[in-house]
């Protein structure tokens, strides 16, 4: 099993972060804009892209301090990994570590989405301090993939 | 043992991502200005950033093709971890597989110095696309950490 990790300091409050990855609007304005569903402990989020998407579970929740899903559907790579963020606050940012974990084997896609994650994870931190993020389609190309 | 991966793809040739992979004036273009040493197998090249810095030798370089530098000087989490660059073309892409391998355990560091290749690695993409990237002490901010 190998993992993929980032971490960025927003400056922020916890509670603004958290709620960035527990809402439909919030989810919209950084990863993507086509996102529905329900972003409490138990619903399933919808993710779509110009080129496919994800769903996932909302495995556990506790505000202001972390967030993890679980993969319902999507590339057959992703279902069943986890994507999790924790959140602390140090030195003025909420710090969010960001672990999408459970993958089989780093196949080159691995590689990709850990490159991907890093991009909107940046946007994440725009959003919270610019008030706008850049969510797909209008998201960071990175490469022929996308 | 836990590996950083990112996936970018430049648009240019294989010769150009590998100059800037191997001599000091492209290393010091995309990821910090303070570069010297050497580049060629047997060498030692000396990254230096506002705070600390890394000494790499190259183990292995063969021209468009791949790279691999071991780190002698550096982080204790660092010292002994090797990163390695592959490159192929697709799609009029050079791709770059990148892989910082040999972790000995996740911590806190790791999760920042993933998301920091990724934001050097587009700086690389920035550098061979536009002709300017964002080395250190330009280079984009994540965090408190910097």
């Amino acid at each position: 099993m190998v993992d993929i990790l980032h971490r960025i300091g927003v400056v922020s409050s916890p509670d603004e972060v958290y709620a960035a990855l527990t809402t439909v609007d919030g989810l919209a304005a950084w990863w993507t804009q086509d996102t529905d569903g329900e972003g409490e402990v138990g619903g399933v989020l919808r993710f779509r892209f110009p080129v496919g998407g994800f769903d996932m579970k909302v495995l556990e929740a506790r505000p202001g301090e972390f967030v993890l899903w679980q993969v319902v559907e999507g590339p057959a790579e992703w279902v069943g990994t986890r994507v999790r963020f924790d959140l602390k606050h140090e030195d003025g940012y909420t710090i969010v570590l960001f672990r999408h974990e459970g993958w089989s084997e780093p196949v080159e896609f691995m590689y990709h989405c850990s490159t991907k994650w890093a991009t909107f994870l940046m946007s994440l931190k725009r959003l919270l301090e610019t008030g706008k993020g850049e969510p797909a389609p209008n998201d960071v190309q990175i490469s022929n993939w996308h």
